[in-house]
């Protein structure tokens, strides 16, 4: 597969918003002689004279000579620049229009728009990195949390293409051992030995399996853990929330507009990433009856990782309470036992019976009491009872897991039909899918379709 | 005043979400220290020996050495830099953790967060540029359009600065003429002639006025022509909002997210932001009786510039919208006949009655026909009725038509003195106060007060 060179593309790479700096970036072989007719530098030379990876300062000016914006554009020459294609950044005033209008001068020039990841998946086909650390990259731009990041940057480095590349040459080694002994099983070679082959493909699926373990704390640390809030009205889920967001809140709010477009909201416990699931109590829209709605609560739970049982320590426990805690099932569940300021009214004794496997934590949601406690509840309910752990963590595209998951089966096929006495030419199949479909992963043997599908959840400019 | 040039600052300088690249920025004495103490170059080498203006590739690194991000960091050496100082860039991946964990790194290590607008302050502080040239700079960020864009982009350039040097130079010699005459009466300094005096002083007031004149048009480009749709219910109001929207929304939806957060509603008319006023019925809620209200509509019409009067020509006037016409009053109006793709059940003459200053354009809203008809009314009512120009159009910012208001008092009441024979030395005092008021455009004679309130609507990172 080759990247269409001949193409120049372009986009806006910084977010999109009010901002002091905006990124226009351009690659492909026309990136110079487009950036030379829009750009006036202040100093009097031509761009091509201009030395690499240097910012000059001058304006952008469209075809009747109006400045469009003062701006800063460096030229990245292949094939050292993150698609080995030339390249070229214009650093310009951080509005969309001048950001908007920049882009429609280069695309007029003779560029055309990029598609979403098209600058990450050029960087892929021209061999500058493999299809995992190109995941890698969205992963780390889609970061929720510390250890997210540094889970995505040890991706970044290839550590996890090295270890794919290793039981790769591992089950390479094993397919030449037997087809050495297809081809010439008159010669001396000794014979393909079974236990020789078993104890290999054993090796491999340890491996396998290593890397699979991990595969569940890589999508708590991508996607964030579900968790639901599950409460009767008046409870204080609403509070709660609040209370659990504030201080990542007051972070987020520094920057105006920030958490305007988040739909779920995450909260930060130690590095791993809470996803709240939006409930209709929590958002209060002012028209929903804010009854239980038992089909509501089911299809949250359905998807729900953890639930926040939470009682009202002030009420006596309703009918409706006990309904609700029946839902829970085997789901992981912390009792939450709210207003603890007021008096109680509700028997402890009673909801342990009720929800035996939840811890209990007391709180005052309102006063924002025991709400580290609860925390450090929530780290322990998910590296102990969950066993999540970030020990090595490499894995964590779903993609990644499902590749795993069936090189383990065609290994454990393999090991099967060695244990069955399956001619060795037979089992040889099962090795080469698993070898072959292992090389999805790096992007060695994958499919133009799976290519396109991964860049085309990049954001667009990246 | 000068800028507390002790401390160095740092923020991220690109707009806030998911993008391919983010840059966290740092300005100050200690710029190059911090960022060499976080910052691990591929190439061996210490940040203080790194070429100028030139992108070096290597990780952020945190005390425990672990990779933040892959990011190109640049310095930048005083004095030839943004705000004057030394300053640092880093283009990080876009992601916001990124981001952040950069810039915290950044603040442990000695700077502090920046302030909003604090760099552009810094470069006017540190006499880089002026006041009017600062306060472009965040116009050229919020530009809706391309021709606001435009005429910030020759703010930035000082053409505005330059005309008002020219006018308080002319004040100046004004002042010394008449200083001169006061101090050596006994001189051959020929008296301060009353005429030539005079004469001095209207021709500033005319460059005043014909900078003021400039003012409203200006006032449109930066907000946008407050418009209001008004109409009954079910006349298409969200039709004819979507119907102008579509071209630019087109546009804007290449990119996700833009416009989630926009609350009012931009139409780009020929450059010019034509800014719809949310109506209730605009917005649908669910809940609000989308009855007329007159008195909401009264307080819509209050804000509104220009009204798009609404009627539906498939059904009979009702008593209703003859009410809603009757609070037009003398707004410019432009009455919008829609469903003309209906059968007619309308008089037009009958509208044209009621309303017979407005000019009539018929539409389908729901079929987009008679839409750019309706848009070339818009700009020639805008244009026409409505004066507006952009030629040599350099005024922009509300408190600098306040400043040219109030020095042309200064310059009438100095005339009307002149004209009553006031002693010249009381004349001079009018004269000062003009020549000093409008020194606060440039910021020569500006107080601490007024620039911290200019820079505090910049966003953070500027």
């Amino acid at each position: 597969m080759k990247t269409d060179s001949c193409e120049t593309i372009a986009a806006i790479s910084t977010a999109i918003g009010e901002g002091g700096i905006g990124i226009v970036r351009i690659s492909g072989p026309r990136a110079f002689e487009i950036a030379e007719k829009i750009f006036k530098p202040r100093i009097k030379k031509s761009l091509f004279e201009f030395k690499n990876r240097t910012l000059y300062l001058g304006d952008i000016v469209d075809s009747n000579d109006e400045i469009i914006d003062e701006v800063l554009l460096a030229i990245f020459k292949a094939p050292h620049t993150y698609t080995r294609e030339d390249m070229v950044e214009i650093n310009c005033h951080g509005g969309l229009v001048a950001q908007k209008r920049i882009l429609a001068l280069v695309l007029d020039n003779g560029a055309r728009l990029a598609e979403p990841g098209e600058f990450t998946k050029r960087a892929f086909l021209n061999g500058r990195i493999d299809l995992s650390q190109a995941e890698a990259v969205i992963d780390i731009i889609r970061a929720k949390t510390d250890r997210a990041l540094a889970v995505a940057n040890r991706r970044l480095t290839g550590e996890f293409s090295e270890k794919i590349s290793k039981i790769r040459s591992n089950l390479l080694n094993v397919i030449a051992h037997i087809e050495a002994n297809i081809d010439f099983p008159e010669d001396d070679i000794p014979e393909a030995e079974p236990e020789y082959i078993s104890q290999e493909i054993n090796n491999v699926l340890k491996m396998v399996e290593d890397l699979l373990r991990s595969a569940g704390s890589g999508r708590i640390l991508r996607e964030g853990l579900s968790t639901l809030i599950l409460g009767n009205t008046n409870v204080g889920k609403s509070s709660l929330l609040n209370a659990l967001l504030q201080e990542e809140r007051a972070i987020v709010t520094d920057i105006p507009g920030t958490t305007r477009d988040i739909i779920e909201e995450y909260i930060d416990i130690q590095g791993i990433p809470i996803k709240i699931i939006d409930t209709a109590g929590i958002r209060q829209t002012t028209d929903e009856v804010e009854k239980i709605g038992i089909n509501r609560a089911m299809k949250h739970l359905q998807e729900a990782e953890l639930v926040l049982l939470m009682i009202d320590v002030s009420r006596k426990l309703t009918d409706d309470d006990k309904r609700l805690i029946e839902l829970v099932g085997d789901k992981t569940t912390i009792t939450v036992i709210n207003k603890v300021d007021l008096p109680v009214a509700v028997d402890e004794y009673e909801i342990k019976k009720l929800v035996p496997e939840a811890k209990i934590v007391k709180v005052s949601a309102l006063k924002q009491e025991g709400i580290d406690e609860l925390k450090t509840v929530i780290y322990d309910t998910i590296t102990e009872k969950m066993g999540f752990t970030d020990e090595g963590l490499i894995v964590a595209s779903e993609r990644q897991r499902r590749i795993l998951e069936e090189s383990r089966e065609f290994l454990k096929s393999a090991l099967c039909a060695m244990a069955e006495g399956v001619p060795i030419e037979m089992v040889e199949i099962d090795i080469r899918d698993a070898w072959e479909k292992l090389g999805e992963i790096t992007g060695d043997t994958v499919s133009e379709d799976i290519i396109n599908t991964i860049f085309q959840k990049f954001c667009i400019g990246k």
